[in-house]
Order: structure tokens, then C-alpha cells, then sequence
């Protein structure tokens, strides 16, 4: 895998901009330069996308299958609702890991259930911006699923 | 965190030992050592434990959490049902992350829902052997849980 | 009834593109092009339409909605949520027949709920491409809905 | 497909007896003469039937099944809970299209549920008398279910 | 109202056949004999049917509703989950009035529901033979429905 | 049985008073006179209570079931909610007889369930002040409860 | 409309009395007397009453109701329950404005489900005290609902 | 609070253009300036949006949370199902009040779930236009939330 | 037990009729035959029915228990929706054995309740044809049913 | 197959030990002593083992799939919860028969769902201490599941 | 703690009145001395209430609140809908002990859920009178509520 | 009753041994002998039991049962899902308190049903390790259980 997408959905745009106390000091460009520096030290292309609008995830997530690119995906909110994204993916045939900053089964019970995992490869949350980077050496690791 | 204990629950003690065209050649004795020699390079005491019994992994929790170790939990079957150990996760004060070979969410609906995730720091799943790897990693990163 | 809209909603741009051998080799530009025929031999007008943005499915549909054109919608996966497009068929006042390639009834059991065919004259689903046609000569028929 | 059966259920003996002002002039004598005429001029054989009895449609599946006809089949109230219905279609393979006069999705919760929807080629439902042309045209069409 | 069919469901006819310390001497004949001298004595022609078959019980409403009959119906087991029937009493503009021998709301949870009451004019349940009586007097009053 | 308590509960006080040509010009005060009038023919005392408060049917009830009275029980919305009223029906071992003035079962979903049916001899509804003859009849009738 | 009651329900007679560093100083008489205040500039004449008991509260909306007066109605706990109070409104022909001090939808789930919502004119929550006097500038407006 | 956004979400460009007999001759054009001249009229700056993509709306509310302006909020469809507003609301910190010109409590059961009601400051909904000017003066007042 | 009915429903006539490399090259009349041969060897009278008519079941049941034969029952499609079978067993007092050929709980969740299930003296499933000779010996044991 | 092991489960230890009269005088010995005859008679190896631990039978099952032995299988109470079990019988490749001494559809209704039926090869229950020769029969018979 | 409000709810003062066989002898008045006799001699001051209405239980637990008295509060049928007595115990800040005579999980579903139990110190049920005295040493008592 | 088994459940092993500013500083050793003190006093012999293992509290119940002992049973998170204990409660005949040191019902829905609260004689929760003092004397007192 030599090319992956970084596909950030709703709101994530709004990291390190209000409140750091409490979500930290990292924007949302802070987070894409670290994973290209990660990305760059082991000779993939990353490509950085945010959109508010799901219609943006999707056409991105189609675009990535098209190209073969990975997907480190954390669609927000869309997560738990989006048909239309979970479609894109098993469409495209994309490889992507769903990716959640905080840990969405500590939450609201309607965060609990994603839409988009049963056709990602694997999930990753709970981690902060670390996820991004766990996410990214998953999709470039060997290794695929196994038992339970 | 210098010290993490890897705990594998019902049947992962079948790994490796039938049908390796199916589920791979890895034994479960197989994973651990990998593990280990992820561990000691980074200077971790790693403890391994396997067991069919839910008690045991209450117990082994508790004893964890006692002795400030991390915890990477792949609790198979139990993920799903067992309030002990959840309560032996909050109650104890182990950091722990939950761990799946597979990607449950492609799996059977009962599969879908972890009674343990919300009082684990995180969760990975659907990465196969390398998801230890990863939450080894995850555990022993700096980085908390933040936004979305 | 002159004038009709072609409306096709997410991932349906991807039809063609991928996988010949499963989907057909049929892309959705040629689907278009066979209902334009069948349209001008008829003497109506088509306007074909395609986006992966709920938004705009509900623009278009209020387009045709005031100025008097029918609609043949594949809304996709928006055809299973979207409040939004339910609100422009109903408030728009078109006359909208819901189309679907496959038989969403025999699919995951999320596909199973229309929330716009309350509001559509009715639905066709299963037939492939030529669902559309059969669309079409359904809008363009003089027979209103009847009991059971 | 050279061979057709029209097998309609439950109460739709009722057509055009009553209440002509509300259902329409036509019974189902003539409807059967309309779908009659469409077929003899497309050189398809047409058998109709109607019953009130669940056994009775079950049992005339099974035959078109056996005997290789396609059936347009409107199960009327049978539609929504019959599984004796669905195992009649799948164990004899007939190949069936589900039809409706009326858009059921528009009418009580309890018939927006179909049993034998999973196992039919697909369904139209809301377009009347025409339906019952749509679906003889469906039928005899080459073009297979595709995508979305 | 001049005329009234008596239409009894399924297992109705072991009245009386079996254990008649518990279910009491009365035959289904009995009953019918009580309700044939009220209906005589009041001037009203009433005919009795029995069966086990829901397309029977749809069949005979059919005609009570064509030929302007009142309904009293007991139909047994077929009460919780006939759409068939329902529809033939809103189809037939048959006057139904929908009686048990039992209380159906101290029995099992799924006799709670009635798929036919909503079309009925009212429901009469828990009085034994005494119920028919009852019926028969609601369905030849002359007061309506009123509030709560 | 020769005392009858008339017992109505919350809003019935306002029959009569609003809107003649909708809910009839009928009082509470007129049903109460003319189950009086059929109470004396037949020798039984009538007592005829109402009340909005749901503590004064519970009294009532007890005091009925306290001095062997039956009681022809219309509670209003009372009936889908009132566990207290159904303890005072069981604990006081009143023989009562639930009554509707309207078809309770072509209404609200909410109004489909009653707390009080299951501990009542049985449930007379949709006959407009009939229903209270009905169940006057019922309660002085000897058959006892039967099969379905 | 020249005649306003204003109907508090169960334990809004606790207001102010009891943790005023948490509920504010204000006690009910302190904002009946701002309301008295608002309805008086606006040659309005208002009524004010709070019950603990259901009944009464159904039995004052019944009196405005005939009187032909609109209700500022806060029922507190007996809005998520009471189908009493709903037949109250409905029956007697009441305009109601439903007022809530809290945001009830930022609470426990079963204060997000109204009773007497749907048969209410509209519904003011979360502003505090505030929100009796847009509930009475509500009532006293022109504007009917419209779309939306 | 010297800043509002007026966001509208998807359809209520409608208003106005279609039927005015049964939605009335405003469109939404009329209500914005109706809202302006209640906003200068109070030295208030008022911004005027309104789009059918659920994306738009989330950017908006994150602009007005941004530079501290209130929101009158009229979400539509969205309302019903939008995590994403919800988060946008929560996240960026702006107040918020939810408008909806008729009330959605006596509409289709999906209306009466709003996902965004928990992290607004209050709703109001029912009263057509003037819902605007409710919220307007809600949102500037002083008061706060309290019990009950 | 001298006497045994074994009654076959719905579908159960297609047995070996199409596809034997399936279903196997049994027909319904092979297995009756089979049945046939181990009741005479036990000097057990076997009488065998099929029907695609519930109202059969429910007719055959009742003629078993009047007759005091045991039941084999594979009821098919209606064991799991028809409550006219389930008082038809525990109506006319036969006792029952509920066979299914295939192992329904690996099927879809609609096969697995069965509304015959409590009223039967046990069940087996999922052993072809040798469920029925199962199913006889169990008939005609002594032992009872005991605990768990 | 040439051995099979016979796997008790929770409390089946009390067999016999307790109110004789009600369970019978068959201790759990005597149930596996009359199994050993059997099994003996026909040449196969029984082995019999019995626990109240989950853990324990989750290990036995692997040991028999391991060995190639199968299992009949009376887990009492984890039949109705256990993952860990279904996913050692799937995961051991074991043949497992599912008894129940007792009719479970005939008591409480979490006892009517199975975990582990789905990927047993059938069930048995019902029939007492015969059950467990049924399920041994099946076990050792060649003929494999069927239809319906 | 030195007053306290011992509050019994609907049909509470049927106790000792009917079926002393089954119920026992003790009345309300009984049970009630046993208790005051208990407080005297630890010299508490009991006050002793007892109301079918709703609104009286609310009324007397913000009374006992206010003037700083625990409460045993058996609310009886109340116990399981009442928001209002919810509200109540967390309004007034009363110290509220739930008992209940029976063990209300023993029986039906709907007594199984306490509305009331949440906002209450602790509960007590299936002692009989003897519950009573433990709730009142258990008001007395000092240490306060732990883990699990 | 001279016997009483103290059993308790997972997790309550870590009693006081974990920030005890949180749980206080009792251990379960220190709760043990606080009972053994009380049962001493009153001449009951006391045997204290505690496990992290569902089947050994299993065991230990059917071991007071058998032996005549009455059970203070403290199932922590077992309480919400063992129908393993509740069989060996049922199955053993032993007289069993269900114990809870916190009000469960204050915390997440999933403690709030018992399943084995039925089988027990009552349930006490709340009041901490006053709560096995209450207990006690609950299982030693000789009242039953009663009305409501």
C-alpha cells in the first residue's frame, strides 16, 4: 500500500480551535502533519481531506477505491448513521479503518453503533490523535483478520 | 507503564491448533511470543494468561489493576455479556484495552455489543495478531482520548 | 405528463466503473442514454441528474416538483433516512416513482424501510435497468392506485 | 418465459362489486381479460386464479414452479405474514413478481412488511391495473437485479 | 337489520365434544339453537357457520357484507393475526361485531391483540354463551358509537 | 346480584355538554337515568358515581367490592394506565364489567391496552350508551366464561 | 382571547421554597404575580391554580375549556403520562400552550414523550420563567402553525 | 447577546411558493424581514441562512458558535436525525434555540424525536411565525433554565 | 399408544420432488413409507397426512386427540405463526411431537419461535428423515418430562 | 462415530438429591449408567462429565472436537446465555446434540432462545431421561439434515 | 434522624379487611401500632398516612422533606408509574426508604419497575410486615450506600 | 433457622482494599466478621463464601440448600444475569436474601433486573453493610411475605 487518504468527517474541523483545556492544542492541521511526517518516514502519499458534508465522504471514499488507496476514515457523526458511506465502501472496494478519537462506547448510547464497520477492515478508538498514527500501521501491516 | 498483562479468554486457546488454512498456523503460544519480543525491546515485563473460566479474567484483571500493569483484554465470548468483568476493570483501576482478532461488527449481531468497552481506554479490533501489536502500542503511547 | 426527471442519488455514479463481471457492464451514463431514447420516442423531455449530496436529491426534486415534472428516483441510500427528501416530494407536490436496480427486500434488513415511499405513487424494485423503463411507462400510464 | 400464471389472494374477488365510485369499475374478470389480451398479443400463455385460501396459493406456486411458469402474484393481507407463501416460491423455484394496486407503504404499518418479498424477483406496487402490465413486462424482460 | 350470520372459527366446533366439566355441556349446535330462538323471536333470519379455515371465515363475510347481513363473529384464533379478515369486513362494508367466549385479556399475551377489531363496530368478550346474546342485542340497537 | 355501582371516570362529566352534533345531546345525567329506569325494572340497586381523580375509583371500587356490589366500570383513560385500579379490582374482589362508549380499538395505540382487563370479568365496547345496558345484562346474566 | 388559566401541575408548589442557590429565589406566587403583572397591561384577565392531583388539573382545564379560555398549561410530571389531561384538552376544546421551565429533552428519556403535546397548540420549554411569558404571548398572537 | 443567525434547513425555501392557501402567502423571504425589523428594532444584528444540505447547517452553527452569536435554529428534517448539528452545537459552544413552525408532536411519530433538543437552550415549536419572535425574545432575555 | 397420526404441512409435498441433490431423493411418500414400516413392526397403527391448508392441520389434530391417537407433527411454515394449531392440540388434548427436518435455529430468526412449542410434549429438530423415527420412539416411551 | 461424550451442565447435579416426587428418583448417575449400557451395547465409548462451571464446559466440548467425539450436550442454563460455548462447538468442529430434559418452550421465556442450537446439528427436549437416548441415536444415525 | 413519615399508598388500607386466610389478619391500624411502638421506643416520632390519590403521596413526602423527616413510603401501585412521586423525593430532598410487602419480582412484569427507586436511599421487598421495621432501622442506621 | 451461608459474588473481594475514601475502609474481612459477631449473638452458625466464578456460588447455593441453610447472597454482577444461580436457588430449595450495598437501581439500566430476585424471599439494596445486618434479620424474623 503505497498511497492512503486521511478522510476527516464533521466538526473535526473545529479541533484545537475552541477550548484546548480541553480538547488539547492540537488542530486539525496539527494532526495531519504528524501523520505525514509518519506517512513520508515510510514512503506512502498521504492525501488530507475534512468536509462537513457527507456527500464529500463519500465521493472521497469512492475516489480512494478507484485509485487503490487505504482509508484512515473517522466520520464523525456520519459514523452512526450513513448508509450512503458504508455503500461508498463496499462499492469502491477501498480498504479503511474507522477511526475515533475518543472512545464512542463511553458516550451516548446512539454513538455506540457504526454503520461503516462492518464493511471497514478494523476499527480503532480511544486514543486521541496516537489512533491516527495505530490506524496507520494497521493498514500498512501485513497481517489480516483471524478468529474472534 | 512498565508492566502489561495480556490476557486471552474462552478458546482463544484453539488458535493454530485446527483448521490453519481457515484461521492461520499462529498458536496462541505463537501470538504470545511475538509479543514478548515486541515487550522486552521496549523494556515491558509482559505476563501472559489464557483461560475459559470468566473468574479467572475478573481475577486476573483485579491482580493487574493491584499491581498498576496495563492490560491488553481480547475477553472472546465474555466481551459481550460479563458485567464482573467490567466491574473488575472500573473497580480495580486497570487501564485496559480490548482487543479482537476479527472485526466483530462484520460478525453476528450479538457480537456487536461490548458490555467491557466503556470502562476500557480504547478498543481495536479486525487486525488479526498485529492488533496485540497495536494495542501494545496504544497502551504504552502518551497520547488520552479526545474529541469525536 | 411532458417533462420527467432522471434523479440517481449516491454511489450510483459508480455503476460500470468497477467490477463489469458483478454489476454489468452497463455505467450509469449508458442507463441514461437508454431512457433518453425510450423518453424521446414517447415525445417527453428527461433531465438526468446524479449526486452523492442529499441536498442536492432534495433541490432537484423540488425543481421538478414546481415545474410540473414527474421524477424517477433512485435515491439509494438516502431512499432509507432521509426525512428531508420525504418533506420535498410532499411539499413540491411531484409525483415521484421510487426505483431500485436490486430487490433491497432480499438485502440487509436496513435497506427494508422506505422513508419517501409513503409519499411516492409507488415503487419498483429488482429489475435491474430495466426497472427504469418500467418507471417511466408507469408515470407516463393514466391508471391511478386502487385497493390492496 | 413462455408460460405465465396470474394468482391473485384474499378479498380481491372483492374488485369492482362495490363501490365503484371508491375502487373503480373494473373487476377482476376484467382486469384478468385486460392482462389476457397483453399476453396472447406477446404469445404468452396466461392462467388466472384467485382464492381466498392460503393453502390454495401456496399450492398453485408450487405448480407454476414445477411446470416452469413465471407468476405475477398480488397475495393481498397474505403478503405480509405468510411463510407458507415464501417456502412455496423458494422450494419451487418459480420465478415471481410481487405486485400491489395500491402503494401499501402508504397505508397501515402492518402492510409495509412483506414475507415473500426476500424470495421474489421483485416487487411494484402502486400504479393499479397498470401494475399488473408492468409486472407481466418485468417478467418477460431479460435484465437481471443489479446494484443498489 | 333483518338478517345476521353467526360465523364461529377454528377448534369452536369441540364445544361441548370434550372435557364438559370444564368447557361446560354445551355444544356449538347448543349455541347456535339458543341464538336461532332470540334471532326467531325477534324476527331476524339468522345463519350459522363454522370452520376451520381463515379463507372460509373470509369468504362468508364477503357475502354477509354483499347481501347487507350483520356479523356476529367469534374468530377464534384467527382474531390475532388476520389481515385477510379485516380486510374483508372493511371491504365488504359488513357491520361486524366481534365477540369471545373468554377473556381473551387474562389469557396469553398474543390473544391481547385483534387484528379485526379496528374494523368492527365493538367487541363483546368474557361472558360465556351469554356473549352472543349480548351481540346479537348490540347489533340490532339503534345507538351509535360515542366519546371515550 | 342485586347492587350495581355505575362507576365513570376522568372527562365523561363532559358528555352532553359540548358539541351535541358530534358526541349526541346525551348527558351523563340522561345514561344514568336510563340504566336507573332499567336497573328498577329488573329490581337492582343502582348507585351512580364519577369523578376525574383516579383515587376516587379506586375507593369506589373497593367500597363496591366490600358490600358485594358488581359495577359496570367505564374509567376513561384511567383504563390504560391505572395499576391502582386494577389492585382494587383484585384485592377487593369486585365483580366488574369494563365498558367504552366508543370502539376503543379504532383509536390511539394508546388506548388498545387496558391495566384493568385482565382482572375484570369481561370488556363490553362500541356501543354508544348501549354498552351500559349491555354490561348490566352481562353482570346479572348466570353463564359463567368459556373456551376462546 | 381575553381570559388566560394558568394551570401548574405536581411539585411546582415547591418552587422557591427549597435550595434557591439552585432553583433560583423565585416562588410560584413570585411568577404568578409577573404573569398577573403581563396579563394585566394586556387587559387580559388571568386565573392561576396548582394541583399535586391529576384530577384537578384535568377538571380546571375542563372549566377553561367551557369558559373559552386558553391554558398556560406546565402539568410537570403528568405531561410524560397523563392521557386524562390529553382527553381533558381535546374534549373540552381548550387552546393550550404546554410550558416547560427545563429543557426536558436534556433530562431522563421519559421526559422527552408528551401525552398532551399532540392535542396542544404548541410547546415552550427551557426558558425558565421566561417561558410563561412567551407562552402567554404565544396564546394571545394571531399566527397559526404552518409548515414544519 | 447582540448577534443572531436565522438558519433554515431543507424545504422552508418553499414556503410561500407553493398552495398559499394551506401554507399561507409568507415566504421565507417575508419572515426574514419580518425578523429583521423585530432584530434592528432591538439593536440586534441579524444573519439570514438557509440550505438543504445537512453540511451547510453544521458550518453555519459552528461560524455563529465562533463569533458568539445566538441562533434561531428551524432544522427541518435534519432535526430529526442530524448527530452531526448535534455535535456542531456542543462543540462549538453557540446557544442555540430549536423552531419549528407547526407542531411536530401532533405529526408523523418520527417528527417527535429531535437529536439536537438535549444540547439547545430550549424549544419552541407550533406557533407558525411567531415561533421566530419567541425564539428571538427567548434568546435574549435574561432568565434561565430552572425545574420542572 | 396404539395409534399415531403423522400429519406433514405446507411444502412438505415438494419433498424429492426437484432438486434431489439438495434435498435428497426422498419424497414425502418414501418417508411415510419408512415411518409406515417401523410402526408395524411395533404394532402401531400409523395414519399420514399432508396438507398446504392450515385449517387441515388444526382439522387432523383435533381428529387425533377425539381419537386418542399420538401426533407426529411437522407443521412447516405455520408452526411458527398459527395459534389455531396450538389450540387445536391443547383443545382437543392430543399429544403432539413438533418435528422439523432441518435444524431451524440455523435459519432465519423467524423460524425460530414456535407457537406450537408449549403445547407440545417436545420437539425435534434438524436430524432429516431420522427426526421421525426419533420423534415415534419418543411417542411411544414411558418416561416423562423432568427438570431443566 | 466410535465416542461420545455426554456433557451436564449447572444444577443437573441435583438430579434425584432432592423432592424425589417432583424430579423423579433418577440421580444424574443413574441417567448416565443407563447411557452407558447403551452406548456399550452398540460399541461406543462414553465418556461423562458434569459441572457447574461454564469455563469446564466450554473445555470438555473443545476436548471432544479435538479428539473427534460427539457431544450430547444438556448445558441447563448456559444453553440460554453462552457465546463462549457456541463459539467452542463452532470453533472445535465438535457434533454436538442439544437436550433438555424438560419442554423449555413450556416455561419461562428466556428460556426459549437458544445460543448455541444455531450451530449444534439439532435439538431434543422434552422427552426426560429418553431424550438422552434420542440424542445418542441421532448422533450414531447416518442420515443428515433436510428441508423445511 | 428523629421524625419520621411512614406513607402506605393505593389499596394499603385493604390490609387485615378481606381473606385474613390469605393475606393475614394484620390491618393497616395493626401494623401501623407495631410500628409506632418500635419508634417510641427509639425515640422517634412517627406520623402514619395512608391515600389512594397520587397527589396526596406527593403532597406528604414534600412535607416530610420539608421538615427534615425520613420516609417509609410504600407507594404500592403507584411505585411503578409515578413520576410525580419521583419528583417529589428528589424536590423535597426527603431520605426515602421503598418498601414493599410482597416480593414484587415474584410477579408480574409491570411491578418490576419502580419509578420511584432511583431517587430513594434504598428498598426493601417480600418480608411482609417485618419490612417495615428493617426499613426503619435502615433509616436509623448510619452507614451509607457502597460499591455493587 | 440455625445456618447462614454469607455468599458473595465478583469483585467484592476488592472491598476496602481500593481507595478507600471512595468505598470506605471496610474490607470484606471486616464485613464478614461484623456479621459473625451478629450471627453469634443470636446463636446462628455463619459460614462466609466469596468467588469471582459463577459456578462456584452455584455450588455453594445448592449446598445450603441442601443442608438447610438459609443464604445472604450477595451476586454482584451475577445478580443481572445468572440463570444458573437462579436454577440452583429454585432447584435447592434454600430460603435466599438477595443483597446489594448500593441502590442498583440509581445506576445503569443493566443492574436493574435481577434474574434471580423471583426466586428469592426478598431483596435488600441501599444501605451499604447495614444492608447484610437487614439481611439477617430479615431471614431469621418469622412474618412472610404479604400483599402488595
Amino acid at each position: 500500500m503505497t498511497a492512503i487518504f486521511l478522510i476527516n468527517g464533521p466538526n473535526l474541523n473545529l479541533l484545537g480551535q475552541r477550548e484546548p483545556q480541553i480538547y488539547g492544542a492540537d488542530t486539525l492541521a496539527d494532526i495531519e502533519a504528524m501523520l505525514q511526517a509518519h506517512a513520508t518516514a515510510r514512503g506512502v502519499t498521504l492525501t488530507c481531506r475534512q468536509s462537513n458534508h457527507e456527500g464529500d465522504l463519500v465521493s472521497w471514499v469512492q475516489e480512494a477505491g478507484l485509485v487503490g488507496a487505504g482509508v484512515l476514515l473517522n466520520a464523525g457523526a456520519y459514523t452512526h448513521s450513513s448508509i450512503a458511506l458504508r455503500d461508498a465502501i463496499s462499492g469502491s472496494g477501498a480498504k479503511v479503518v474507522e477511526i475515533h478519537l475518543s472512545n464512542v462506547y463511553a458516550r451516548e448510547a446512539f454513538r455506540h453503533k457504526s454503520m461503516i464497520a462492518p464493511v471497514c477492515a478494523g476499527v480503532i478508538c480511544g486514543f486521541g490523535k496516537t489512533g491516527y498514527i495505530l490506524g496507520f500501521d494497521a493498514l500498512t501491516a501485513a497481517a489480516g483478520a483471524s478468529q474472534t
